[in-house]
């Protein structure tokens, strides 16, 4: 190995340091633990509010307990497939298929526990928001710190575990680690992909099914307990929004920290100083939770507080803990990295996560133009209200776009690189610029703890208007949880741009990993250099193909949820018809049954899509080499963002000028622009719950995938058989 | 001019045999005068029906008038920027102001020629189909075909003559020639944007409007003369399908031919084979002439001849002529380049044609699966119906890029490229093997002049029926009408697949030819070497744009339609409301006033959008050089191609599922089903009529900008200024 002698670090012996990631790790951990303490000794209430609790929890487990045994064939297969290559020479080491599995078991444990306290939560919220609007917010919040803190605390401990394995166990260097350990985040991404795009089909439709026989066929409203789908409507807010969001999370949490290793040990190798590169996020991901931690006692008001000061004080929390991460990981990243261009990507990247949030909510919220200008359209019917929501939706993929660049080019060029091709500094600093890019991702993410809980505590406030609903607590208890639902929306708003931002940022990272990891491969190959200017014909073929592969996963989660939803509507239809006195409500219907169809139609939808991310990959690998894939990340990335920022857009948008016209405007609730509204909100929940968020895991899982098949591509593709 | 003494041809004085442009040109032009008379010969039946054409044939010729008398100042503007560059020596000659004038000019007058044939022959065609279906048929292709042959005539004339001026009055050499004409296509580009959207808007507006208010609300069939908005729908398929059609080919046409030009008199110009291989783009365009000219002698059929045998006898016009002109152009390649390599291209290329043409039918034909299973998602309402569409036309993204995608690697290898990067052979045939990705376009356009009189008798026949409804013609003629309209679906499916075929290898051989052209313009200067790999992030940035620039402009060009509509909307119930009698019939509704408001809502809505397309890759070139430019080109290519194809499928599969629907499918007119498909169809409108056509052109007017404007991105971009 001929990268050893230099490889170690000098200064401040760094390569010891990287124990901070158990500090991280643990204090998350226990601080989880203890927030889960705190919401289970709050009541359940009702034994009414009890029982429909423990039916969406049987649920909830039920659908997880399916998802994973499905997940787990498919995981042992790739895991047999990555034996063989590895036992063939054609993965690094025989850590890769361990790993694997490790970053799957961990995201899918992310998703579980976020699910398990969800649902222990959301009776909890209902009855304590009978008390009061504030004590609601803090058995939500607090339930969605619990799933906050355990998806960075795994992240952590999955990473610095590996890191010290690599380092002690098995002897590696920087370098040898870090390109190991980015080949480490496919688990991660291939068991977030199922969470999400099987979650996703799952709870979009249980909705749709829902809505489209019991809100508009028999004209009962929302969360009635006479609806067959009702339980698996709520199940679904679960198992789709809180398990795969976490794993979701999570994997973009792992997956920038690992990118940025990666990217660190390359740029900083020749100057030995790989360690502190790889170092620094890890460092800067510690901080993050420490100050994330402290943002959460921020998060605290009056008993008889309205919901603006609660808005004013969740904001309060998140900004505090930006602010104090930034401040803090001044110092920290001027000490390890001898200078101040690595903090101003990290800062670039903060400012980028909320500068994209801020137009997430603009194009969403209500109280913006644009989605008052989408309800205006409900006015000529459900054809202008698809017209414009898909118009919108476009349109809002500019300011994002702008962001995202903007981000890139500032980080890159605050870490060193030079956009000047023609000047001495371009290939110099060619590299140290790149990973100016994966460290801003790690900033964007740092303080995903408090970010991801303002996330996590959305579908918990759902959940319990739901049992609110369901058991009769009265309007005002359902006003309050509305209230609750509402802030949420608002709050996932921010939390959405950081997720999709750190996502095409971390894409980025890895795409770039890629392209290092193909030119070690190949330095020592007789002329194997690869030409990755953009008029290859395989760069654009594989660009062609990378933006094929955004349309078709699309195309195929939406219709997945149209296919499962519409066996739902058969189900939810038969029961009306078939079982006596579920409409009088002396009978009920039978819940499981509509939770079960759910459950198989969401696995058998989200097998195809997950797949075609492995397996498009490596094929046009092995059919036009490595050039090929770079294109395709390329491609899959910027389509993929833009598609997602599309799709999640227009369906925010959708939803909420819904609920703007069931506030009263354009005839309000049961008005034809009611109706054309509901349309739209429907066509919009597979967009902003199943396809929308896919992508931005799909995008990172390409990337991942290509690193791991890497030497399979190089060695057996057809163009290196030609002449 | 050191290029001088190599670029002449040895071979065959090839340079002194582009005078055969001339032949093809003439021959078009006086085959589509012979087919003019022909069509103007016949009758335009009774009174009421010259009325009502002379009607259209007024609000076309108004609309026309207008809409060029606004691109004219914008036209003026451009003219005088591109004169002060060419002043201060930002251009490279005085010539390409002129040509961007001419480009235009030309444009416009194929769209024009074509307006004023298709609304001469509506009437004729209705006359005609009173007698037999066959006299129908006659009469709209020969109406289809004056249009095919105008078009290809001034596209070999514009390029002809303009090669002959610039070879004999100016003295270039074959290099100058071919870098100085690849300019010229922008004009052409600009007017065809224009057009599309213009046209776009106005037809989709008055379309959405007509049906809104007359059909849904009012409960009155398509086409009723009471409807106030009918004649701006008659006069919107002229001016939106015709005229706009007839400047897009117009420009995909040229387009190719100079692309080719340039990239041939690159590769071969070490070779001193230039003019060989500019000549044949030439070459296979006038074969192209020829062949489409005995094509179209094959289309006719008995009098008492059915649908099915009229289908058979326009397939056995275009796939002859196709067949003919593979045939005639094998020697004149093999002559002409010594080698079979760009043979095989041009093969490709037609093939590829065909097949996206079949793809493009399979998806969006009621006799196939998709478009029958879209059908059948209607019997959940309009939300499933809007997401089967979506997600259908995702899905159908997949074939089209896979066939180019080959297509591009065939022509690339066969034309004597090398994909294996670290072969001797890979940077010495590179620019050969992108020569091969050109000519492919050419080929696949050769034989326009029949595609595009299949592709423009279907508006002729559209508007017939609208003439043989509003004027009582009677059932049977309305059902001649209409199998001739939907014979024209099924024909234009595959013009589609030729045209967006084209579109996207034109666009990627104009791409290279912008490196070229930075390449060649940077050589001088002290180590400006430019970087497109994609890892750069100024490339990356650059698809970041390309990918937001489609969406931004899919945006900007569907709620166009949304703005320009709900104005029609607002002015029909009003007459509706305020003129007394024309529901009964005895009152005429104003229909002038609807033409007018199409009309400025069209010239209003569609400069916006157009503009973009100039302004955003300059101001990206200023910002970040000539390699965002790149990326951004490669951005726009792509994800262009794959939201045309997206959006112009799912469109045209929901107008079919309407259709089906009314053919007695799913409950037949006026059930749920039939409710929800036509909102599934409004939808479609501006998708497959406005959005995805103007994207074809957009992709290209990229390409064409980016090239005129390089003197000054290279020379005043910030990067340059950075250390």
């Amino acid at each position: 190995m001929p990268r050893n002698a230099k490889g170690v670090g000098k200064k401040l012996q760094v390569e010891n340091l990287f124990w901070i990631g158990f500090i991280g790790s643990v204090v998350a951990l226990v601080f989880a633990f203890v927030q889960r303490n705190k919401v289970m000794k709050f009541s359940e209430g009702t034994e009414l509010m009890q029982k429909i609790a423990s039916s969406i929890r049987e649920g909830a487990n039920a659908y997880l307990k399916r998802q994973y045994s499905t997940v787990i064939k498919i995981f042992a297969v790739v895991f047999v497939i990555l034996l063989i290559l590895s036992a063939t020479h054609m993965l690094d080491n025989f850590f890769i298929p361990f790993a694997f599995l490790t970053g799957g078991i961990y995201s899918a444990l992310a998703g579980f526990i976020g699910m398990k306290i969800a649902t222990a939560s959301n009776a909890r919220t209902a009855n304590a928001a009978h008390e009061s609007l504030n004590r609601g917010l803090n058995v939500a919040f607090s339930s969605g710190s619990v799933m906050g803190f355990t998806v960075v605390g795994l992240g952590l401990l999955d990473v610095t575990v590996w890191f010290h394995i690599l380092k002690y166990a098995a002897g590696y260097d920087a370098a040898q680690i870090a390109q190991t350990m980015v080949m480490f985040g496919m688990g991660a991404s291939f068991m977030a992909l199922f969470a999400r795009v099987g979650g996703g089909i799952f709870t979009k439709a249980a909705d749709v099914g829902a809505d489209l026989v019991g809100k508009v066929e028999a004209g009962i409203p929302e969360d009635d307990p006479r609806n067959p789908a009702t339980i698996a409507d709520n199940v679904g807010d679960n198992v789709g929004d809180v398990a795969g969001m976490g794993a979701d999370l999570y994997e973009s949490y792992v997956g920038s920290i690992l990118a940025t290793f990666a990217l660190g040990a390359t740029a900083f190798f020749d100057e030995g100083m790989g360690w502190n590169a790889m170092l620094l996020p890890l460092a800067v991901a510690v901080v993050g939770v420490l100050c994330s931690l402290l943002g959460t006692f921020l998060v605290r008001t009056q008993e008889n507080a309205d919901q603006r000061s609660l808005l004013k004080t969740l904001r309060k929390g998140t900004y505090t803990a930006a602010v104090l991460a930034a401040v803090v990981a001044a110092p920290i990243t001027y000490v390890l990295m001898g200078s101040w261009g690595a903090y101003v990507a990290i800062l670039a990247g903060l400012i980028a996560g909320c500068a994209i949030g801020y137009f997430t909510e603009y194009f969403t919220s209500d109280t913006y133009k644009p989605t008052q200008t989408l309800a205006d359209s409900t006015e000529t019917g459900a054809a202008t209200t698809i017209i414009g929501g898909l118009s919108l939706g476009m349109q809002s993929t500019a300011a994002p776009i702008v962001i995202i660049g903007i981000a890139i080019i500032v980080a890159f060029l605050a870490a060193g690189g030079s956009l000047h091709t023609a000047s001495a500094a371009y290939e110099a600093s060619f590299s140290k610029g790149l990973y100016g890019i994966g460290i801003a991702a790690v900033g964007m993410l740092s303080t995903l703890g408090i970010t991801l809980a303002t996330d996590a505590y959305g579908p918990v406030a759902d959940n319990a208007g739901g049992i609110a609903e369901m058991s009769g607590l009265g309007e005002e208890v359902r006003t309050r949880t509305d209230a609750l639902d509402s802030l949420g929306n608002t709050t996932a708003a921010t939390g959405k741009g950081f997720a999709i931002g750190s996502a095409a940022l971390t894409a980025l990272a890895l795409l770039v990993s890629y392209v290092d990891v193909v030119n070690a491969k190949t330095a020592g190959m007789a002329g194997a250099a690869i030409d990755l200017k953009l008029t290859n014909p395989a760069v654009l073929v594989g660009i062609f193909v990378g933006a094929m592969l955004t349309f078709v996963f699309a195309s195929l989660t939406m219709s997945g949820v149209q296919r499962a939803a519409q066996s739902i509507v058969v189900e939810v239809r038969r029961q009306f018809r078939e079982i006596a006195g579920i409409m009088e409500g002396t009978t009920d219907p039978d819940y499981a049954s509509c939770v079960d169809l759910c459950t198989r139609g969401a696995l058998h939808e989200m097998i195809a899509p997950s797949l075609l991310a492995i397996i498009v990959p490596v094929i046009t690998g092995l059919i036009l080499g490595p050039e090929a894939v770079v294109g395709l990340l390329g491609g899959v990335t910027v389509t993929g963002f833009a598609v997602a920022v599309f799709m999640s857009n227009a369906g925010g948008a959708w939803d909420n000028a819904k609920k703007y016209i069931e506030s009263g405007k354009h005839g309000g609730k049961g008005s034809d622009c009611h109706k054309a509204a509901v349309i739209g909100d429907t066509v919009g929940d597979p967009f902003k719950d199943t396809s929308g968020p896919s992508l931005n895991i799909l995008i990172k899982l390409c990337s991942t995938v290509s690193i791991v098949f890497s030497t399979l591509v190089i060695n057996f593709n057809l163009t290196s058989f030609m002449g």
